[in-house]
């Protein structure tokens, strides 16, 4: 199959396409905020930007597109880690960022249907304002866009006790690659008339059609949260803790964060204003978070079980948060670890998940595997353990160059993805494939379930024009 | 295109068969607990019934199928309700009866990975055995087996608080339509890594494949359970009360099930030992049950929460079961309601959902639509209103003939339905599609949905022989 991409469109297409859009939907000028990745990773290429007012405008955009032969890819807040929202050819880039309403909201049915162009936190805040909470929590949520979360079904710090983007949509509407609109914004429960074809949306990073609205699952608010810092020996004593403090609690842990040592070291060298909020320096430490969505006296609930754990010998020290700041000091050591290792040099950010209780034996046989394929290089490993999601970020040896890894970056990535497969891990737990992992994907997955993801390209995006080279190589 | 069952299998297709199960592996003899659907509704014919022994088998017969145009219909316990596990024509059956390994188990992950054919009431049983909990229980649990509710995305009693089968299956195996094996058997929270293939096998009724084992998700034993039996006013009321139960207990509402007064008095007349638990008949009941995962105290917190509804007059009367035998008494009466509509004669059994805020407007105009539809007909709509799903039972009017609705059927089907739409509801909202509802699902889903499954199914199943007639038409 030719890859669309490679052909330019025609300038009567581009002309269609303003002509639906008017000129408020094209953009000029300085452009770079759409095509460049956040952090500089790709800069991409498009022979044209718009902006869509409307699911309408949208379908008869990609009517043009699909009568023309050309490629989109469709853009929410560009925050996106694996380069699936940048276009690298003639791909037109189709920015969601005009369609912001929030159509409906109900507190009686906890739901709320929105635009795709809608900001995770702009989505957050009306939640809450219905004294609702939508629980997606991630770095960029202030920027990224309800259609972009769903579209790489987004994970974050709350999917332990409230799951991926995947469990908190219920409906979704979608301009198909043959510019049709299908409404499948049901505000249901349960439905079971035939295939849920919104999850091959969820999660399907733009390649199969562009989601223009969702229906989002809200939930009472938590009334009680409770905050804890503790040091612990291993990751086992880690994954062991998990366990209790979830049996101990009825299950009231919302997030179980892993921090490592040279971790939370590299916070306090590199982020002002930080310290360790335990007095003696421990191997590893998790950061909890416990909610109630009443009145339930969590912080004695979370002492006791916290006493019984250091009984057992499953942490080592514990500090549990006496203030909404102090618990915000936690989370800051937390959101700053990305931070803190650029300032050690580039690394290699990889996005693994494994079985939880596999967790402890991975980063033993990944951190033999990296030592093997880049000497001296420093493994930071971290992140949502509760969930079996390690973000394993090897960085290069202390006092080394800040680009001692480049050379090693493919050995480390394969050397790594390999202890991942063996253990029937993920190699991208949350963060998608987009054109990162597109072929690492190929290599790792079986030729059965290649074949399968194919199939239903090929049969929902016959032209192939819906973000090509992205997740599956064209 | 053809309908495969329309030609009948070469006798050396069901030779070669034969040749890889065995003898054991072929069921002769009485076979209409395979062919005869449970309640009498339909009789299947077969040239063949097949059960495998392992998934290598299962994967050799539909290789055999796929070369010589033979098609397959899958089958479970033989307990659904829409004629999907039912051939009615020249298609073999193929049950997974004889498969039912515990794969693994790991209480530590929270995962249990199991065969196709093991019991629901079996799963429960190991998971019980290992100190947890899955959640799944429907009323067939003693008969029916995995591959089925995966198969048809079973809800149940619990899906308030676990939800659908969906929610509750982290990875699957599965046998194409060209007998390739496909091992999705992944025990990962979290995995961005393409297309998310197992959604198109949950709820796919067995159109794209055959389920040949899952990895289930098991969640801490709830330590703590409350069950109460309150009278209402209407479903206005006891969709309000769920909102205040969910707010004041935090969300520890597990089952929250509807009984209208009709339904009631008719487990009182017809089903020996039960007594309605008030002293005072009420329009509408509702069962709620409430659990926690630690010592919580419920019963208190329940009482008072009732308390606080009485007040805010969103109930009548309300009682808390003193015992796990008084609790098994509530239940009973839920339970027993179906049985209870069958001693009133052959009435139309609807199973459908819309927003849980919508439940009230719902039935008053599907109440007008079926009075108009078959006038005198007696309405019991009661069910899982937690999830916005109502079982909807137009039964004949008092002292009518049994079969006084047998001409209305499809004029009552019809009416509701149309209301159900205009709600933007389901018509299957936990039962699935099957025989019974395809030929409405084609009248009332979008061009555009319909055209993306036939798509799905074309693309995975291209010789169309896996359960043709089902869901779609052929």
């Amino acid at each position: 199959m030719t890859h669309p991409s490679l052909t330019a469109p025609a300038p009567s297409a581009l002309d269609a396409i303003r002509a639906v859009v008017g000129d408020r939907g094209v953009i000029g000028g300085d452009t770079s905020a759409y095509l460049t990745e956040w952090r500089g990773r790709w800069r991409g290429e498009t022979p044209m930007i718009v902006a869509p007012a409307s699911t309408r405008e949208v379908a008869a955009v990609v009517r043009i597109c699909a009568a023309n032969g050309v490629a989109i890819t469709p853009q929410g807040g560009n925050t996106g880690l694996v380069g699936g929202q940048i276009p690298f050819g003639n791909e037109i880039l189709l920015s969601l960022k005009r369609m912001r309403r929030i159509r409906d909201l109900s507190p009686l049915n906890n739901t709320m249907t929105v635009d795709a162009g809608l900001t995770l936190a702009e989505a957050q805040a009306a939640a809450e304002s219905a004294d609702r909470l939508f629980p997606l929590s991630i770095g960029s949520e202030g920027s990224c866009q309800i259609g972009g979360v769903v579209s790489t079904n987004a994970g974050g710090v709350n999917v332990l006790r409230y799951g991926n983007t995947r469990e908190l949509v219920l409906g979704l509407e979608a301009v198909t690659p043959d510019g049709e609109i299908w409404d499948g914004l049901r505000r249901l429960r349960k439905n079971n008339t035939g295939y849920d074809l919104k999850q091959l949306f969820i999660g399907g990073e733009g390649t199969l059609g562009i989601v223009t609205g969702a229906v989002l699952k809200l939930f009472p608010r938590p009334r009680e949260t409770t905050t804890a810092f503790v040091g612990c020996a291993s990751p086992a004593d880690a994954v062991a803790l998990l366990s209790h403090a979830q049996a101990a609690t009825g299950g009231a842990a919302t997030s179980f964060e892993l921090i490592p040592r040279l971790g939370l070291d590299l916070v306090l060298k590199h982020i002002p204003g930080t310290r360790d909020p335990l007095d003696q320096p421990h191997p590893w430490c998790v950061l909890m978070e416990f909610s109630s969505g009443k009145a339930a006296n969590l912080r004695a609930a979370a002492e006791a079980m916290l006493a019984e754990a250091y009984e057992k010998g499953l942490l080592r020290d514990a500090a549990i948060a006496d203030s909404e700041a102090q618990a915000q000091m936690f989370w800051r050591i937390r959101h700053a670890l990305s931070e803190a290792l650029n300032g050690e040099g580039k690394g290699v950010r990889l996005d693994v998940s494994v079985a939880t209780s596999d967790i402890p034996a991975f980063l033993e046989q990944a951190d033999a595997a990296v030592a093997r394929a880049a000497p001296g290089a420093r493994v930071v490993a971290f992140g949502h353990v509760g969930d079996g999601n390690v973000h394993y970020d090897p960085i290069p040896a202390d006092g080394a160059a800040k680009d001692a890894l480049d050379d090693r970056r493919e050995a480390i990535e394969a050397a790594v993805y390999d202890v991942v497969d063996a253990f029937g891990g993920s190699i991208s737990a949350e963060h998608g494939v987009g054109r990162a992992r597109r072929d690492d994907l190929a290599r790792l997955r079986s030729p059965v379930e290649q074949a399968m993801m194919r199939a239903v390209k090929s049969a929902l995006d016959p032209k192939g024009i819906m973000n090509p080279g992205k997740m599956l190589s064209p």
